[in-house]
């Protein structure tokens, strides 16, 4: 029997009803570079999510595009951004940023979340002009690359300090709906629309092939946005695919489904591990679970289970990372538990 | 009835089998970033078709991706490509090489195609060290902008005059299939990845969602190529939509039976043109058809189709672009062939 | 006896009366950066020469620093600049403006001088958004690399025509001294001030060691301007170098007495070149004068003087490049005269 | 009475020796962009210093361009850099690096001065390839930014922690004169040629109006180097004026003299000092002493004098930063003594 991955919410191809989407749509003639009917819906789908806001939609493949193409479109080249250390843009995207021209001013964190003080403390730090970069635009991911989610107060008093230095705040939502169907969670997408200038809606990981919905909520930031998609080779001929997709997952709330049920396994696997006795490397509040288990039992484990070993804990003990996700049966958290 | 479009190549979805791939592999648990199996079968297929050559084999989502991603990867930044004024990445890709800091030195021709002696004259024109950019890689499509197609002794003078000019030679192969399908085609791809450094192969104009493979026919020009990839945001997380795809293309002969099908449908709806007494402003090679019309049959013709206008011929006359692919059924050409 | 040079206008050091200002002032402590009291003098003086033009002026030590500078601090990643063909940013600055990120969509011209027309043809041709860069910058250069100057009527239009189009207007003043100083000239700087968003006046050519003073003649695009010059390493850290040189040119008339010396030897020797019989392949207007002489004369001449032979004109006759300036003694101009 | 400024390195012109040599050569006519004698003498006198090494020798105008030159010449772009977080290219030069298309790496240090360790843990943290920058070169200042310096047995470890994982090692030698004539100094500028890539030898903080010595020591690095310091509009036509001030400080040793006068006053500054009774934030190494005074103390000196209140250092004490200089005069050293 193959093992079964709990490595990431990437490992298989797309949600069933997506991949309906994609046959029953197939021979439609459509209209090039996401002029497409089914981008236009989407777009309006994921517009009526927002409230009031007037944002602006555009759709890209995958989330270092999109990062990359927010960033460049936004800032003259003496601005910097802000990440935590840890940011995905700042540990994860091969230098993507500064290939576009731009520094990150990095801050270490904790538990991988910024707080208004760091802000203030880089800008403290920062202000030798026009000998140092200028800070510009803050980045936060929610929820964080290890799975911790931003409370509305939280977001609340980023975005006040980005207006008060005239900063420009970016939310990268790869997993973002993990983090709105987090059980801890009290955000809306109306929310971030109001407390953010710009935010992405990542599709991969709750079910797309591909696909990353960029949000702007200032029209003054959208103009000629679609030429550093093109410019950046994120333009799709057929950008349908990516129209269907998002249509599929605001039009049913598949978003939303296919979110909770990553969560929810996240959080009966946690549980369970907490109550076999196994302690946590951090608190389980998405589709990530860190438990800290006895090497001897991580061997054991990797007989049937595939999943990263984030870290060593202490000579017999490691920290695992185990990864839900809405493809994930019930039954292979069941036989996971039963193997503890 | 909807108009029907011969607008492009990329108006519908997907080769059926392509789709029916995507659903049979769909819960396949797989390796992220292009290590699934599907990708390592694929390049292995390319692969076979390249003859002796050692080349290695990287997937991207679309043309400007590859073209940028390549061009960033091989050259330092006071090199310079050369291209034909019309080339795709100097004239439709809103400056992404220039993006990623290359100035391209434009030839004008009068078929969209390089010749040996315009590069001459390039290195010529350039030679102001170090005052001037120095050219270093040549640029070419197989099948031009306009549908032309390079044959093998031209291929061979160009790649002669690279190599002795430390010249590297990059082929874009967006319309690859296309060419190597035509009537007048007498080149395969063993022979372009014995002519050029660099070349990629089309997916998504021959009935893949999205998909173009890189084929890098030098090793040491591979070395870390897989950074730029992600760098410039191009690497999947669920690479295997890559991968599925080309391996239906090329486990099945897909890439040349729908290329071929394109390219028949455009030589039978050419001859028919042609026989009903219209001129053609360029030769007919491959899937694109470019007939000088009456603007009054234009007119008619736009209540049941849709074209490009390319450009005006005369007061009364007109160039229209037609272009076929996999998707086109013959019925279709038959009703348009009716309309003349 | 050493050959006397007529190959360029900078062969020398400095303008006696600026190395004299630079011994004089030598031992004074002064804030670095371009806040020394010099500059702050030296703004003032170019200021009055504006009329009523609120301008902020800013001083690099070359030519392709300021181009780059400003076209890299002004510009997003998606716009590109319109220039001849032999604008000195396309065809002599080894790339630097596409290695900031922005393409040059070139025009060919007959004597290098940008027209109206020119303009609308790239805006017509370059209107695909957002497949193609969008045109967002017109660059001239006054005089042009040919010796060429613009009537303040052409000026006129151009700016109207940018304008209209809102497109930024950018003076390249590298030889803006032998312009001004031309018999032909009819443009004063407060014109240029008032018909361009952005010019920068040439020290090096007209007896700075090194120096250009950019001129940005609308405050909002100034702003930030100072981080631009720092990243791309313009800032000098003993900015009074600059500051005093411009104090030098600017206070006491020495930039246009300087310019006009050169203008006047270069029309003395043109005329007795025309007198003499021989044809020039360009009218001369300013410092710069290209002859048409027999091979066997210039082989002739070559043994007294350096000069460029530019091109051939027929299998017996060469086209020559010479160069007067603030620099060369009229006893060297009526010693090539007697040679002729 | 003005008050003396010991602020920076930087406040005055240049050396008088050097000045007479600019007064001298001046109406000499030289070829241009470096080519001319001086600079050819120039480079000669600074070989000789390097023992048997084959460097080549380019001279730029600042040390910023110095450092985004070198850096944008040697690296692919997604190559890193691996900095202590106060180096100059990380903290003081507005993101000129990443503006070339480059991250740095920060490693957090006490004292400013990069160890083999510190390298050896940002490539355990830097290796989860493709998906981080990829670590390629070392950068490292002497002296650092705040005045200490590195032994020949810490560059030599530096160098072979270098070599064994292909990296390439770069000293930034803005300070290198202060540096080669500490006290503490037992390192020659053979020694560096031999332990690092490439180096440079500052010009500015020494006695030249501007300029510093760009040596690389490895004869591929250097291949087409020209190109980019021209694109990046760093060189001078008066490319003599670098020339002649590097044939002044390396004919007569003046690098040596002007930097040890500054050094000596610094150590009679330093130990007065601490005579005193004051203490210092860090050792006096080369040219900047930090000592430790009553925040009234620095009321009253600041009536004579100008300089850096570096930081605070408790509620009625603060870090001064005094910097001597070549220019500086021993009486003012003197009346500063006679104030504390």
């Amino acid at each position: 029997m193959k093992k079964f991955s709990f490595l990431d919410d990437y490992s298989e191809g797309c949600h069933p009803s997506i991949l309906e989407a994609l046959v029953e749509t197939n021979m439609s003639q459509q209209t090039a570079y996401g002029q497409d009917e089914y981008s236009d819906h989407a777009r309006a789908l994921i517009q009526k999510q927002l409230g009031d806001a007037s944002s602006e939609i555009f759709f890209v493949s995958g989330g270092t595009l999109a990062n990359l193409i927010i960033i460049a479109s936004l800032l003259r080249s003496h601005e910097a951004v802000i990440s935590v250390r840890t940011g995905h843009i700042a540990s994860r995207e091969t230098g993507a940023i500064e290939a576009v021209g731009h520094k990150i001013i990095t801050v270490d964190t904790a538990d991988g979340k910024l707080t208004p003080d760091d802000i203030e403390t880089v800008l403290a730090e920062n202000a030798h002009a026009p000998h140092m970069a200028k800070p510009r635009l803050v980045y936060i991911s929610n929820a964080t690359e290890t799975g911790r989610i931003y409370l509305k107060s939280e977001l609340e008093t980023l975005s006040e300090t980005c207006r008060k230095h005239d900063l420009l705040f970016l939310l990268d939502g790869a997993r973002l709906g993990a983090a709105l169907t987090s059980a801890v969670n009290d955000v809306s997408l109306a929310d971030i629309a109001r407390l953010t200038d710009v935010f992405w809606i990542g599709g991969t990981k709750v079910g797309a092939l591909i696909g990353e919905a960029i949000v702007i909520n200032r029209p003054e930031l959208a103009v000629d946005f679609a030429f550093h998609i093109k410019q950046r080779g994120a333009l799709l001929a057929k950008g349908r695919l990516l129209g269907i997709q998002f249509e599929e997952l605001f039009g049913k709330n598949l978003f939303f489904t296919a979110s909770r049920h990553a969560n929810d396994l996240a959080e009966k696997l946690s549980k369970t591990i907490v109550d076999a006795g196994y302690a946590l490397a951090s608190e389980t509040q998405t589709n990530q679970i860190f438990p800290i288990f006895p090497n001897t039992l991580i061997e054991k484990l990797e007989d049937d289970f595939r999943f990263y070993v984030w870290e060593p804990h202490d000579t017999e003990h490691s920290v695992l990372r185990l990864v839900t996700s809405w493809a994930t049966p019930e039954s292979q958290v069941d036989r996971f538990i039963v193997s503890l």
